[in-house]
């Protein structure tokens, strides 16, 4: 007779008496086609109620370890799939999780915007306003570019801070750029090849190699990525920053704009698609003017994200699609879900209706103005002035530093990291091979003023 | 002599002389090579400050339309490239938003969980306790798994309520199950042919063919899907959904689990993704164990979604991975950014940590319990009653309705799509040729109780 010791039941009862029954079916204890006492006679050995052997006999079924055969009884089910497998050799159990990039060093590489800065306080003002208001949209599933009321506030931001006029419904709104750059994939074909810049952001490569697609790289000259550098590549679609080159810090010049264009409009199927991650933060004078904007042709596609004007701890990132793409997005695409919540889209549309995302890029501005001359200042009172040269382009959250060195720049990395500062080359970001030596990224955004003297200093005395 | 009319500047006046210069460029009325008037003439010409020349000549040479020649002047940049592109003829302008599915008229075709029941102000609550706590952690970015914190919760949650085991590390947390598959695609790789249930989620096909990948069918029996069905498409990858099949309602019986992992342990490179979507609301006993708590081999990737459990405008969804591909993540895939916010992170793990997440969890599995009761009841009442069969698998938020009816689906859809009541069929849910007809779904979590009796007699007149 079938009984178990219903003293040691940690739980519920019912799921005690399931729990013996399944293990005595999973060793073989219970043989496959035995027959199981009955409800009543099984509740009665164990003094509890049938209602209890019931469910449990329930769960069994319905987990396929025990059948009831009608008028007959409960017999144990057939598990003849169950060969016990056994662990293979080659499982490992241990994870390799990587480590937070030269934690505890200063870090010139990091080139995340300032979180400190990050207007926390109106933004959880925001939050509370939206949920206290709870409009009815706030619980709808927002349409899968996002929902209208934050794509119409993009649109208003891109007309008076940009003076793009699009569409609302060109506004894709999506969970970052990196997710944004896998739609473009799908909408664009995989059969289509990129070209990216070289040197450039290297996740880029990562990215469309992530995704199988084929992948080039065109060299820039003084004024950005060259078209026969792009015609070279055959290359359908160019991925491009024209408003502020990372991390040669190029603006591309309307010569350039044009013929680039020119080139996207040579041969239909061609596109742009143009990043433009930190165009907020020039420090002088208006915004470059957009490549979207002065293309008559429908072939760029607009990107732009607020992980570099607000927090990367937000995820929020949009693109503009051309009027037919964005067409054929509704057509082909429409059926994935908005990846970002409708809290966020609530408050950042708030946020940015109320003012507070320009209030914000404008005092980020001065504050980067502010931080780029009081580095200047530390570098031309460190030992580091007369061996160096500051390459900057007036735009943008870093500068370059070229060192006059024979040192290789691994060499001179290698000096730094024994000195706990973590600095990129310029060439590092060549996907192909380049003479670019001993240049250097100074990222100052996320950059202590008080440490500057001390690592300007040290570079000066590693070279 | 360039005189423009200042008093015609609606902004800054420098914004204004730029661009009354650029256009003019553009145009051509300033020909390239045209020596532009020195600031001081231009200015004193205007009655205006140097320094405002000087911010507009900046901007135009920072765009690239005017070069400055040191010692010499200003002069009107080549802008060769810019052949005045022509609007092709096949551009549109009108943008062709897809409506909101069947709008206005009663929808048993939505699946979506109820929005109504979502425990707004505790919600709410937990926003402002994490708003109002401001963890350091809260304004650093997260890893690319998801934030510590909501991993941790999560893996809680997986022990107590799935009796699931798992590291924290194991888990990657997305915006989105659709995006997850995404970063399968990528981790798996894209050699790889997946195979889906038919009949089955329909989404999932248009995702892999979006992604490009080669993707098959398996049919079903009474089990779910069938290892000769899997062997036959020579897929690597199932995709499956052994806890509660959709639309069918089939939980797979413990014998052809066992089966399905061994078909996925016998050859290396085989995996199953085990899609456990709607778990949390088995209606009766236990949820059903997870494939994954009883695979050995490390071939079971387990998803889930906080879009069903507790409202599809919070777009958090999670997997767990084994070990080795846990770890090839790591090594392959972690420069891509964690694509949820913390705010929502954070949040979420307080929702869970504090119980809130199991009780609501409970209250709305009783609150589906009694629904359906009531929906039987109407049924039993109705003319519809002796027309029908109801088939239903203890779970889930759906049960399938066979009607006896010699019409074909398409006319019985058609017949109520006329009165206002949109139902799916389950041969559409088919990817192959499929002789089921006459099941609808009636997808019950959104419909409204009081117009129960008045749909099934309109269902019960049109048959």
């Amino acid at each position: 007779m079938l009984t178990y010791d219903i003293t040691k039941a940690k739980g519920s009862i019912y799921e005690y008496i399931y729990q013996c029954i399944k293990s005595d079916i999973i060793c073989a204890k219970l043989a496959t086609g035995e027959k199981l006492p009955s409800k009543r006679t099984m509740a009665k050995n164990h003094g509890i109620s049938t209602i209890t052997i019931q469910n449990a006999y329930d769960q069994l079924i319905c987990e396929g370890y025990v059948i009831s055969v009608p008028k007959k009884g409960y017999y144990v089910a057939s598990l003849s799939g169950m060969t016990k497998m056994k662990k293979e050799t080659n499982i490992s159990y241990h994870i390799d999780v990587p480590k937070e990039n030269h934690a505890g060093s200063i870090d010139l590489s990091d080139n995340r915007t300032d979180t400190e800065r990050f207007p926390f306080s109106v933004w959880a003002r925001m939050v509370r306003n939206v949920l206290s208001e709870k409009t009815p949209e706030l619980m709808e599933v927002s349409p899968t570019g996002g929902s209208m009321r934050l794509r119409e506030a993009i649109a208003g931001h891109l007309k008076s801070f940009r003076g793009l006029l699009v569409d609302p419904n060109q506004i894709v709104v999506g969970a970052g750029t990196e997710y944004l750059y896998g739609l473009i994939i799908q909408l664009l074909g995989a059969e289509k090849t990129y070209c990216i810049e070289n040197p450039g952001y290297k996740k880029l490569s990562r990215i469309y190699a992530g995704h199988h697609i084929s992948c080039r790289y065109a060299n820039l000259d003084e004024m950005g990525i060259t078209c026969s550098g792009l015609e070279a590549t055959r290359a359908n679609v160019a991925h491009i920053c024209p408003n502020h080159h990372f991390p040669t810090g190029i603006t591309m010049p309307a010569k350039r704009r044009y013929e680039v264009l020119s080139w996207a409009s040579a041969q239909s199927g061609r596109y742009i698609i143009e990043d433009d991650y930190d165009s907020e933060f020039r420090l002088n004078g208006r915004p470059i003017p957009t490549l979207f904007s002065i293309d008559e042709s429908e072939t760029v596609i607009y990107m732009n994200t607020f992980a570099k004007s607000l927090t990367p701890t937000i995820r929020i990132s949009y693109m503009v699609l051309p009027v037919h793409l964005a067409n054929l997005f509704y057509r082909t695409l429409s059926f994935y879900a908005c990846t970002v919540s409708n809290f966020e889209q609530f408050t950042l549309a708030e946020f940015i209706n109320e003012g507070y995302f320009e209030k914000h890029i404008n005092r980020m501005r001065l504050y980067y103005i502010r931080k780029r001359e009081k580095l200047m200042e530390a570098i031309g009172k460190s030992r580091l002035h007369s061996l160096c040269e500051i390459i900057e382009n007036d735009s943008g959250l870093h500068f370059l530093l070229q060192l006059h060195t024979n040192q290789s720049d691994h060499d001179v990395q290698m000096a730094l990291e024994a000195k706990g500062i973590h600095v990129a080359a310029l060439s590092e970001y060549y996907f192909v091979q380049s003479d670019k030596e001993h240049y250097f990224i100074m990222n100052y955004s996320n950059f202590k003023l008080e440490e500057a003297s001390q690592v300007f200093d040290e570079i000066a005395s590693v070279i």
